[in-house]
């Protein structure tokens, strides 16, 4: 339903999130993520392009986020990497449905609201919860995040 | 939110529902739905073998309905062309998220669920009823359908 451009810019997301505040270096986040290598940075530029995350260079250096995770929603990343698409005229050009969309484009365009809506009253901090700690969001970095960050950049 | 082929399928159903039974030949169908005259047969042939649609060959011959209108939700149509795509097991393949995704994966799903059910309780029934007339489904024919079709396969 979302891109996998739209799933793998999540998926950054939430790994940098889970630096908590530490920056987080590429090679950390292919190990996390499983994005492609050659793929992930053209997701991290458009991020930090949209205003999602940031990146610093040098010793310390890496990515973080832009804005606090709670401030930070599943649409806000989807509209930068893959907009959410609303039918918002008549997609045939018909005059008559310039200004009133025929039932099947409205119910089809009420659908892509409610995931709109939706993703937008998700916030990144709440994927980082999880109840069980074996479900905590992608894969374990081989070491600790707040540990042993070597700059790479 | 679904591909442009599930949504020319969806306008095809709609345009062969609006024949209230009698056939719908090839050349109206185009003229109502404003698919790609090369694409339409190909969604058509789908739909067919996907149980969705009938056709019939010669004399008045043209596509149908499979069903009436109230037993086609717009998902058994979405399901032959273009299914939504559920997450049913770890995009990572993190083995501890075998049996339960984590949050990330878990909201992404619920999202496609939620879609999954709306249009599974939409019948393309409902998509023919319109409150004014002008917002009648598709392009009106330049010729009524029930008047003046003639064969043409």
């Amino acid at each position: 339903m979302i891109s996998p451009t739209a799933e793998y810019a999540l998926r950054a997301v939430v790994a940098i999130a889970q630096g908590g505040g530490d920056a987080v270096v590429t090679s950390k986040l292919v190990e996390m993520t499983k994005v492609p290598p050659g793929y992930l940075p053209k997701v991290l530029q458009a991020l930090r392009r949209g205003g999602v995350v940031q990146s610093k260079r040098g010793l310390g250096g890496g990515f973080t986020l832009a804005r606090v995770p709670e401030q930070i929603s599943v649409l806000d990343v989807l509209m930068i990497v893959d907009p959410i698409k609303r039918i918002e005229r008549c997609p045939l050009d018909i005059n008559a449905h310039s200004t009133t969309l025929c039932p099947l484009h409205r119910r089809l365009d009420e659908a892509a609201g409610m995931v709109e809506k939706s993703f937008a009253a998700t916030t990144i901090a709440e994927l980082l919860i999880s109840g069980d700690d074996n479900q905590a969001p992608l894969c374990r970095p081989s070491k600790p995040l707040r540990l042993g960050l070597k700059p790479r950049r």
